[in-house]
């Protein structure tokens, strides 16, 4: 798709462009709901049996966990490059994360009021790794990483292993990463199996990792009943470049993201109408030799378009508006533009910071805000597996001080019990 | 109930306590979806319609928002010492809150690689305010307070006015705490219209507050589409004292919480059994003459409870598991009990610091995790009306150094064009 931001219609067709929707409406909510009361009741033997069922495996013959010594081989049998690569991106993204734990508080205040907040982290956490395709070892890292980072007591890891296939990439992640315990199971039983135990897999408080639209579905019912990472869809990008970029580096960042799915978005916004042409012509020559070519064309074909503005520095209200998970910046002042933008899960800056680096190695994290929720959301950090506790502490002094007013506000609220707690200590 | 942690079965009753349930299941997700969709078809006409059906009124006639005039006088029409009472904790809300803004970080590490993040506020944000015996004016300060804090544009306040009647503390707190808009809608329809927009009412980004199963059910629906702040139950505190307390004071702490809700539960820890008989005494004693005796009698009679352990010192694991919203160290050195506990919403020291006056002006934010959900997440605070924004810079030397290290990862990830975007600038 071609918009020009000079068309008479363009206002409209960009709000097309950014309602679009690119999931279709899958309704599993009641499917889900039945898994989960089911495992809920019965723990071990619903497991068991939604594992024999949807994964064809008999847990009692494979084995229900996968024994720390198999994850220790997958990662021995690595070939060197590929564990260097792993243990690179590891040490970089847990520097990153080190950096987000928060301080905690304690101050006393001109009334002789000390409050402050301490932080702590969850004592476990469960991660969801997908089987097929989707099992990546980047994702493993960037999950376990954050949470292990945290202080995470026990981290259990759970992946479907369907007919009993298990990517030893993900469990050398696994073990690079600090994961405590991997267990084979799946979809939404396997969130439920972490939500709410089973018996043989403890329960966990904290709930984070992709997955399909059952697990996303279990996920949502869950929340509540244990902390969840984000409300996830398919990813997307979008590239901010001049004429001056060479046209086959920017088709490959577009379609880095569309290969990732087929409702995966890459768009484009450009001041250069030759460079469009030029990179929409780019897109189609590698798209030829590509080995995920039957991903990425349909993302493209379907999703994909390429914006033209007179001027990049206009851009910034259209980046807010898409609020884009991905958004990359390839000119020779970045911060000139992402000066001016809010919502953006996260921003790659200049011309040699393609995006997938950061998928792998930057050390920021890559499970970000998709769908626009960059709004209101941010990606995966150390404090999604950490909570804060506020403490106060009054002296007969102070709570003289600040008491009256509590005692004035709880009578109004018509809460007597509260008034008299307070007036109580002060005499009143 | 009285518990003696010596007795032979005290750890199955202790679990029993822990676990019982104090909301009846309330299936209202299928009416709450059906509102849900209607609100979002027609907008304005079924947030018309609903108001009439639940409220009885015609917003046509009573007027659809309450002007800001409105809200100007209800707040010049209260008493003095109201007034001030109310604006000393929306000053001390505000300092302790301006505390939480976040840093923004950018960094260059040892490879040259530059990285960090900055921190937004989210554009808008919703608050639900509930009508009748719940509408407190301080909910009103602890959830408006912190949004603005944040730098939301615009805070848009809803409010159920059944028979046309508003609670004008509620509309002076709105003005003091510089709420932007108030509009009269209630229920799940109310939530709907701050998710989606009616065409008079705008969409916001995130909806916080507190509200009936209703409530609460269609903000857990819209999780997703909106940030929302958490799932929210009964309130609950648990108070630690030995015998050098006054058993008034104690007691009325323990009735504090009661007379919130008759779901709500009050639980004392103590050494000492004559303390406790002492407490129990006094609770009936202060019911007696209370004005919310109709609530707090059955919170106390059917959630109350009394555990008596030989020493206070042994009481931290037991703190965890109950993982209280709020926490009551009622000893002299409370520090030495605070700091073995790990699960608590809010903790208030020392036998001068009653809950209450956390409620209301001691600074730190009210809206607590009930339920146990202290386990894995927080109170109110700023980062919820805000979202962080990571990025990334490589130079073409930086990329050199890490840049291989993501081609190996996304060739053994099977994703080609990822290869490709990093491979391709680094001229491989």
């Amino acid at each position: 798709m071609r918009l020009d931001s000079s068309d008479p219609g363009f206002a409209d067709a960009f709000e097309a462009l950014v309602s679009a929707r690119r999931e279709p409406a899958t309704d599993v909510a009641s499917g889900v709901a039945a898994i989960l009361a089911d495992v809920r009741a019965r723990g071990d033997a619903a497991l068991h049996e939604l594992t024999l069922r949807f994964d064809r495996i008999d847990l009692d013959q494979a084995g229900w966990s996968v024994p720390r010594e198999a994850r220790q081989a997958a990662l021995q049998g690595l070939e060197p490059d590929l564990r260097a690569a792993l243990e690179l991106a590891a040490e970089r993204i847990r520097a990153y994360h080190a950096g987000q734990k928060p301080e905690d508080r304690d101050e006393t205040d001109a009334a002789g009021v000390r409050m402050g907040a301490r932080w702590t982290a969850v004592e476990s956490a469960g991660l969801y790794v997908p089987g097929g395709l989707a099992s990546y070892p980047s994702s493993v890292l960037m999950n376990a990483i954050p949470a292990k980072v945290a202080g995470v007591d026990r981290l259990t890891m759970v992946t479907p292993t369907p007919d009993g296939r298990l990517n030893p990439l993900v469990l050398a992640a696994a073990e690079i990463a600090g994961v405590d315990e991997v267990w084979r199971a799946g979809g939404a039983q396997a969130i439920a199996a972490l939500a709410y135990g089973t018996g043989r897999i403890r329960s966990v408080d904290v709930v984070v990792g992709p997955g399909n639209a059952w697990v996303a579905e279990a996920k949502r019912q869950l929340y509540g009943t244990v902390g969840i990472d984000m409300v996830a869809g398919p990813s997307e990008i979008l590239v901010v470049a001049d004429g001056r970029n060479d046209p086959d580096w920017i088709a490959a960042d577009l379609l880095s993201q569309a290969e990732h799915d087929a409702t995966a978005q890459s768009i484009l916004f450009t001041d250069d109408a030759a460079f469009a042409d030029a990179v929409s012509a780019a897109v189609e020559r590698q798209l030829a030799g590509l080995s995920t070519e039957n991903t990425a064309r349909p993302s493209w074909a379907n999703f994909g378009a390429i914006v033209l503005f007179d001027d990049l520095a206009r851009t910034p209200p259209y980046i807010d508006r898409l609020a884009p998970e991905h958004l990359e910046l390839a000119v020779d002042d970045p911060e000139a533009i992402f000066g001016h933008v809010r919502h953006a899960g996260s921003v790659f800056m200049g011309r040699h910071t393609p995006e997938a680096v950061g998928d792998y190695v930057g050390g920021p994290n890559h499970v970000l805000p998709t769908g626009r929720r960059a709004r209101f959301s941010s990606g995966l950090s150390v404090t999604d597996f950490m909570k804060r506790t506020s403490f106060l502490a009054c002296s007969p002094e102070s709570l003289g001080k600040i008491g009256p007013a509590a005692v004035s506000l709880a009578q109004a609220e018509g809460l007597p019990a509260h008034a008299r707690s307070v007036a109580i200590r002060l005499g009143l």
